[in-house]
C-alpha cells in the first residue's frame, strides 16, 4: 500500500514520550482538583443525538460528529429529509452537556452540592489548523447545586492552584457577568432578540478593535441609537483601563446604573479569592466588561484565563443555572471552569520525577530464552522496570536511545549472568 | 421533561466511587506492564472507515459505529447505494487495528522491537445484555518486530503478573497455535476454503460438546470423510485430557504428524514461562488443541486466560504476523495480549490504600465566604484533601456519607476557626 498511513484528519497519535508527558500534566491537574474537594466522574463519549442538538451547545452543535443508526436500509437513506435523521448518537463536543445529562440521571446518588472533575476528550469537526484538533482533551470542574458565589470562588481558586502547580503562576482570570452584559445592552437600547448577535460582535473586540466592533454592529443590527450609545461608552477613556480588581475598578468599567447586587457579588468574589490565595498575594482577577464567552447558556459570572506568555486564553467558564433544568425539569444551579489542556501541555515543562529505576538488558539475539526470562524476573523482583533489548551493531546509538527513553541502568547480558542472575553487573546509563 | 434521562443504550456513566475503583485497577495493570518494559501510547478513537472495514476485524467490523461525513446534502443521501457510503470515519472496535495503523505511521520513530501498552475504550454495537457493553475498556499489550517466541513469553509473563497483582494468581493461560489447527484440518481432509467455517464451529466445543460440533460440521461442510476423521480424533480418550503443560501433553493432545517445529516452539514457551515465574511454580499454561480465538488474523500461537472463579475468559491474544503488512506493505511480525478490563474490574477488590488525609469542613450556609476560603486554604496547605460542605439538618447522615466517600476527618466550622484557622479542631470520621 503506497498511500501515506495517517490518523484521521485533525486527529493525533501520541508516541510514548508524548503520552507520558501528557499523563504527567493530567495527573497534576487531577490531583489539585481532588485536593480541592472535587470527585472524578466519567460519561460515555457518545450522547443521544437529540440531546446534543437541543440548542445548548451553540455553534459547537454544528461541529458535532454524528453517528449513524445501525441497520439502515437504502430505502431509509432515500427517505431521509436531512442527514441528522439518519443519526441517533453523536460524539460529545464539550463536557458540560454530558455533565448536565449525568446530573439529571444520577441526582439521587450525588451529594447535594456536587463537585465534579471531568478529564476527557471531546470532538469537534473544526477546520484543521495549527493548534486546533478534532479530538482534544478538556479538564473541567463543575459545582452543581450551589447558587452562591462560593461556587465560583472555589472553582477559580482550584483552577489557579492547578496552574500554579504547572508553573503558570502568573495567570490572570478575566471576570464579567452575563447579567451585567444584558443590563448594559438593555440600557443602551438594544432589543433582547438582538442580544446574541450583538454579543457575538462584542466578543471580537480584541480582534477587531473598538472601531471594528462598532462597524460590524452597524452591519448587523438596526438600532442606530443603541449602537451610538454603545460607541460613546466604548470610547470613554476609563472604559478599558483595567484597574486592579476592586469595587472601584468594576464601577469605573461599567456604565452608570449597573446592577449593584451583581457588582457586590463580583466584589465579594475578589475578596474571597484574595483570602483563598493568602493575604500577601495580589488578587489575580481582572474585571472586563466586554468579556462575553461564546456559549449562550451562561447566566451569571463568566471567566477566562489569560497568561502573559500567550495571546490566547487557557480556559474559562461560568454559571449556567438554567441548563440542568432542561434535562431534569427542575432548575439546579451550576457553574463550571474548563482548562484547555492542549494549550497547557504545549506550554509547560513537567519533567519525569518518579525517580524509578529502569534497567535495559542487552542480549544476543540467540540468548537462551528461559535463562533470559529468569534474569528479567530477577531484576523485576528488585522493583526495577526492565526491558529486554536485542543488541544491535551500533551500541552507542542503542544506549543513547534507551537513555532518552528514561532507562537509567543497563547490562550487557553474557553467559555468566544467564547462568546465575546474581552475577549480573548493571552499569549507569549516561 | 418527564422522560427518563439516561446515557445511550448499552453505555454507562461512572459515579465517583466506581470511577476511582476503575482507575485504581487500571493503575495496577498499567504499572505492571510498564515495569515489564512496555510503553503506553494513544491513538484517536476514530479511524478512517476504509481501514476499519478492511477485513481485519472479522465480525467486529459489522459492529462498528459509523460516523457520517460532514456537510452531506439531501442529494447525497438520496444518491447513496449503501449506508457506509455516507460514513468516512468509525469508532474503533478493538485496539489491534489502530495499533497496526499506528505502527505503519510511526515505524521510523519507534524502537525496532516495540512493546506497546494501550489502555483505552473501544465501541461495538452489540445487542445489550448482562456484562456486554457498547463502550468498554480494553488493556492491550503488543510486541511488534519480534518474530520469535520470546515475544509470546514476555506477553504471557506480563499478563500473569498483572493478574497476580490484582489477586487473581490462579489464572491459567490456554495455549494453541493456528498453524497446528490448520495442519490438523489439512490432515483430516478439509478444504482450505472451508477452514474458517470449520474453526467457527470448533470454537463452540465448550458450548455444543463433541457431538454438537460434529453435527454442526455436518450441516456446514460437504466433506463427510473429513468430518469422520475429525470425529474419530475428537472421541479418542486422550484428546481432551489436558495434562500438565509439557511436550508430552502437547503431543498427546495432537494427531500424529503435527508440525514438530511448532510443537518445539510451544514447549520452549512453557519452559520460558516457568523460568520467568520462578523455579518452584507450576507452569500456569494448558495446551488446548481446540482453542480457536475468533479473529481471522491470527497466524501463530494463540492464548486465552481462564480463571477457576469464572466460566468466561478474562482475556487472550495471539500472533498476527501478516496484519501490519496490510498497512505498511512490508511484513512486520507482531503478537498481542488483551485483558478484558470490564470483567476483571467486577472480579477484583482493590481497596484505596493511598492513605491520604481528607478533611470535610462543615459550615453554616451563611458563613462568611472569604474567611471560609482562607480556612480551606490553610487546611489545603497541610497537604490534606479538603471539601467544604454546607451543614445539613441530619448531621449523622452527612458524616456517614462523607466517611463513605473516603473523608477521614471533619470539623464543625465555627466563628472561632473562621477568625483564626489555627484554632480549627479536626475530629476523626468513623
Amino acid at each position: 500500500m503506497a498511500d501515506a498511513v495517517t490518523p484521521p484528519r485533525g486527529m493525533r497519535d501520541f508516541l510514548p514520550a508524548d503520552k507520558a508527558r501528557r499523563e504527567r500534566v493530567l495527573a497534576i491537574i487531577r490531583d489539585v482538583y481532588r485536593r480541592h474537594g472535587f470527585d472524578e466522574i466519567e460519561t460515555p463519549v457518545l450522547e443521544d443525538s437529540a440531546r446534543l442538538h437541543a440548542g445548548l451547545g451553540g455553534d459547537n452543535e454544528k461541529l458535532a460528529f454524528a453517528v449513524m443508526k445501525r441497520g439502515l436500509s437504502v430505502t431509509d437513506l432515500h427517505a431521509a429529509a436531512e442527514p441528522l435523521e439518519l443519526a441517533d448518537l453523536g460524539l460529545r463536543f464539550d463536557l458540560t452537556v454530558p455533565l448536565a445529562r449525568y446530573y439529571a440521571t444520577h441526582r439521587a446518588e450525588l451529594p447535594s452540592v456536587f463537585r465534579a472533575i471531568q478529564i476527557a476528550p471531546v470532538w469537534r469537526a473544526e477546520r484543521p489548523q495549527k493548534g486546533r484538533y478534532r479530538q482534544f482533551v478538556q479538564c473541567d470542574i463543575d459545582i452543581v447545586g450551589e447558587s452562591s458565589i462560593r461556587a465560583e470562588a472555589e472553582l477559580v481558586l482550584a483552577s489557579l492552584d492547578a496552574l500554579d502547580e504547572l508553573g503558570l503562576s502568573d495567570a490572570i482570570v478575566r471576570v464579567n457577568d452575563r447579567r451585567l452584559l444584558f443590563g448594559m445592552l438593555t440600557d443602551f437600547g438594544f432589543a433582547p432578540e438582538d442580544f446574541d448577535a450583538v454579543l457575538i460582535t462584542i466578543d471580537k473586540l480584541d480582534k477587531l478593535g473598538p472601531e471594528g466592533v462598532v462597524a460590524e454592529l452597524g452591519e448587523r443590527t438596526g438600532s442606530a441609537a443603541a449602537i451610538e450609545a454603545f460607541r460613546a461608552f466604548l470610547m470613554r477613556p476609563q472604559t478599558r483601563e483595567y484597574l486592579p480588581y476592586s469595587e472601584r475598578a468594576i464601577r469605573t468599567a461599567l456604565p452608570e446604573g449597573a446592577d449593584p447586587d451583581v457588582v457586590a457579588e463580583l466584589v465579594a468574589l475578589g475578596t474571597a479569592v484574595a483570602a483563598g490565595r493568602g493575604s500577601g498575594a495580589e488578587v489575580p482577577l481582572r474585571f472586563d466588561p466586554f468579556l462575553v464567552r461564546g456559549m449562550g447558556y451562561y447566566t451569571g459570572p463568566i471567566f477566562e484565563v489569560a497568561h502573559p506568555s500567550v495571546p490566547y486564553s487557557l480556559g474559562g467558564g461560568g454559571r449556567y443555572d438554567g441548563m440542568i433544568g432542561r434535562f431534569l425539569g427542575d432548575d439546579v444551579p451550576a457553574t463550571g471552569f474548563s482548562l484547555g489542556f492542549e494549550r497547557l501541555v504545549d506550554l509547560v515543562d513537567v519533567p519525569d520525577e518518579s525517580g524509578a529505576d529502569a534497567v535495559a538488558l542487552l542480549h544476543d539475539a540467540d540468548a537462551p530464552l528461559a535463562e533470559l526470562l529468569a534474569l528479567k524476573a530477577a531484576v523485576l523482583a528488585t522493583g526495577s522496570r526492565v526491558r529486554l533489548a536485542p543488541r544491535i551493531r551500533n551500541t552507542k546509538r542503542q544506549l543513547d536511545e534507551l537513555a532518552a527513553e528514561g532507562f537509567t541502568r543497563f547490562a550487557m547480558v553474557g553467559t555468566e549472568a544467564l547462568a546465575d542472575p546474581t552475577t549480573l553487573e548493571l552499569r549507569p546509563l549516561a
